[in-house]
């Protein structure tokens, strides 16, 4: 079979799963989904042996250890994937909820209910305990998924669908819930995404050249996030010893991730004052300091930060820092630089903190606290499935709640339009 | 200027006007609403005297009639463009609404706060009272907008955008928070449509051409609606008067709206009671029929519906008319050819009511109740910019409030990530 006849049967037989899903209850669901965590230990022998299939080929692709650590199952690892459906299953069901309900003049009842988005596209590199966590949050939502893992994980994810499709399988729910492509042919992921009669929504989570792809290429609605550029501002009014301990939290508690800070911007006013400490703790932790010309004059001895270090998402233990004169310009530089990702401000001065809150757009503003938290679960969502940072169906953490939509549900007593 | 310079631009403004308009409180927004009505009412000989002049290019390019009235503004016209920027000013703000607000176990205070989506770029045909419609529901909703309106009504739509950028300019708003391309050349769309630095979402408004158009080549998020393929399921527990009167309505008060009924389903039980006197009200209103093999035994005379006949929006006096054997075959139909817009069931059943709200995966779903009723006003939405059928963002009809979205708010004291 033609590649691009095996995925649109994929997709069709999505469709059809999720229409099977839309009339499921809550029971039915977390039900599975402890079977499905049942299945993932019973059987943690067998995928132990299909990842280990995956590693050679791995180390053939050039990976680096860490990320030859992220893809490598073991017995632990297992139980967490496990351990994550459970917790999914706790989680309440966001399908059914009525989001309002009201009367109009002429007796209509017209009310908002929650309802799958139907088929999602879920198009991810590397761990394949993504495989499992996005799956039991596309079902316990009521979506079907068709997941596209990365070619180096293509053994582990296809063990841990056929285990799911099982568990699927034997509860009497529509097996093509979950399916996993199986294949490492790259032009996979280029016709799922032209699938836009089948596939509600394309969701995509690796690197930024894999997101460009598929936001450029993607026929159907995409749910992305490029990166995530995050500004801690120290204001004058700021405690200062407040202002170190979330910005070395937000820089080097784990500097590896989108919400890590990027850009730190200090208040001239209280910069002379805290940039030398803040600095030198940031410099006993690796952290390689880049500063404009304010800060070096602060700062001695650290690199001059160039053009291209203002817009940039390090990803590691790398801080730009500039001095500004006030806030106006800190908001400027945010504006002109941010990714609308996470923003934080210091400060105990009233009128400043409602500022920020309001001015900044950026999918989580935070007041004196570390923009570490931008997190599904640390922000009380209960689980994620991504950060969003286009403004349009979910700005900022995406939880079960934001992997469904709303109809329109209408009770008439033989209302005709006049 | 080139013209791909000048779009650019535009589209750079908007962005930083779409920056003041966070800021904007309801009565600086209300305030300006009110100052462009009074602006079209004193102006509207001058508006006319443009309208004009767009008439003898509407009719060489061989507009129909009616869409030449469409496109010609008169004094009454100008007064309901007004009376609409009015009401815009009465319907509540959505931006600054805190939809929810909840604590963390660290003491971290998180909520969501409605905010403006940002730019818009709104792509339309014909009318030129959309151009004024479209620009008071976005400034109302804090969104900077750039209007690209069809060629048959550009000095129209010129000469409005300029009177609405007086009534920011005088009230010291941003004046281009609404801009008018001013400009018939057709490449402008697709330049508009690939500035996604600056503009964050596309809503198009026209024929399928034009969405299909938009949808295909945007790199920006696009709400859209192709065509709405509308059914109504007259069930056998159907009280037929109530059935008779409803598909009515929903054919014939106005067929070429998107929410008109296109095919009418109905079970087999009640057909030979029921299909022949409706087919008669029908056909004394002009309505052509188009049968599956069951209906023509049922009206003999009519003709045959073809495969083609029951995914197709007709937009006119035609209705496809099939017969099914239970409430099954309905669902399974609607599922089939249905366009996710609008379905009704007649029923004076329970759990057929409650079946058929959940199980249509349209964007609203009515029952014992008209079509015609999808549309933002008749449901309470206060005002419509459009109808969405995908499932993204807000499905169906969307008012001021789908024109926002929600970033997340939080306020702590000191908290790092542990």
């Amino acid at each position: 079979m033609r590649l691009s006849d095996m995925i649109e049967e994929m997709a069709r037989n999505a469709r059809e799963a999720s229409r099977q899903l839309r009339k499921m209850g809550r029971d039915q669901k977390d039900n599975v989904l402890r079977l499905m965590a049942d299945k993932l230990l019973k059987h943690q022998d067998e995928i132990v042996e299909e990842n280990r299939k995956d590693l050679p080929l791995a180390r053939e692709m050039g990976l680096s250890p860490a990320m030859i650590d992220r893809l490598t199952l073991n017995p632990s690892v297992i139980a967490d994937m496990a351990g994550g459906l459970r917790e999914v299953a706790d989680l309440p069901d966001p399908v059914g909820e009525v989001t309002g309900m009201w009367k109009r003049p002429n007796g209509l009842q017209v009310g908002r209910v929650r309802i799958p988005l139907g088929v999602i596209g879920f198009i991810y590199e590397s761990r394949p305990n993504v495989t499992v966590d996005a799956a039991g949050l596309c079902l316990k939502s009521g979506n079907a998924v068709i997941l596209k893992g990365g070619s180096e994980a293509i053994q582990s994810n296809i063990i841990l669908g056929r285990l799911l499709g099982e568990a699927l399988r034997e509860t009497g729910m529509p097996e093509k819930a979950i399916q996993v492509v199986p294949t490492t042919n790259r032009e996979a992921v280029g016709i799922l995404i032209g699938l836009d009669n089948w596939i509600d929504v394309i969701i995509p989570r690796g690197g930024e050249g894999l997101i460009r792809f598929v936001a450029e290429h993607s026929r159907i609605p995409v749910l992305k996030h490029y990166k995530g550029v995050c500004h801690i501002y120290v204001d004058n009014s700021a405690p200062l010893e407040m202002a170190e301990e979330i910005c070395f939290n937000a820089k080097v508690q784990r500097p590896g991730v989108c919400n890590a800070m990027e850009t730190l911007l200090v208040h001239e006013a209280v910069a002379p004052r805290f940039l030398p400490n803040m600095a030198k703790r940031f410099q006993d932790s690796g952290v390689e300091l880049r500063g404009c010309p304010r800060t070096l004059a602060l700062v001695p001895g650290i690199r001059a930060a160039g053009e291209a270090d203002w817009p940039a998402e390090f990803l590691d233990l790398i801080l730009a820092v500039k001095v500004v004169s006030d806030m106006d310009e800190a908001l400027d530089h945010i504006e002109k630089y941010g990714s609308r990702h996470t923003e934080a401000i210091i400060t105990s001065d009233y009128d400043r903190s409602q500022r920020f809150l309001t001015e900044v757009d950026s999918s989580v503003v935070l007041v004196n606290a570390s923009t570490r938290f931008n997190d599904g679960n640390q922000l009380g969502l209960g689980a994620e499935i991504g950060i969003n940072t286009s403004k349009l169906h979910a700005f900022g953490p995406m939880g079960l709640e934001e992997l469904t939509t709303t109809k329109f549900i209408v009770y008439g007593q033989g209302q005709t339009r006049k």
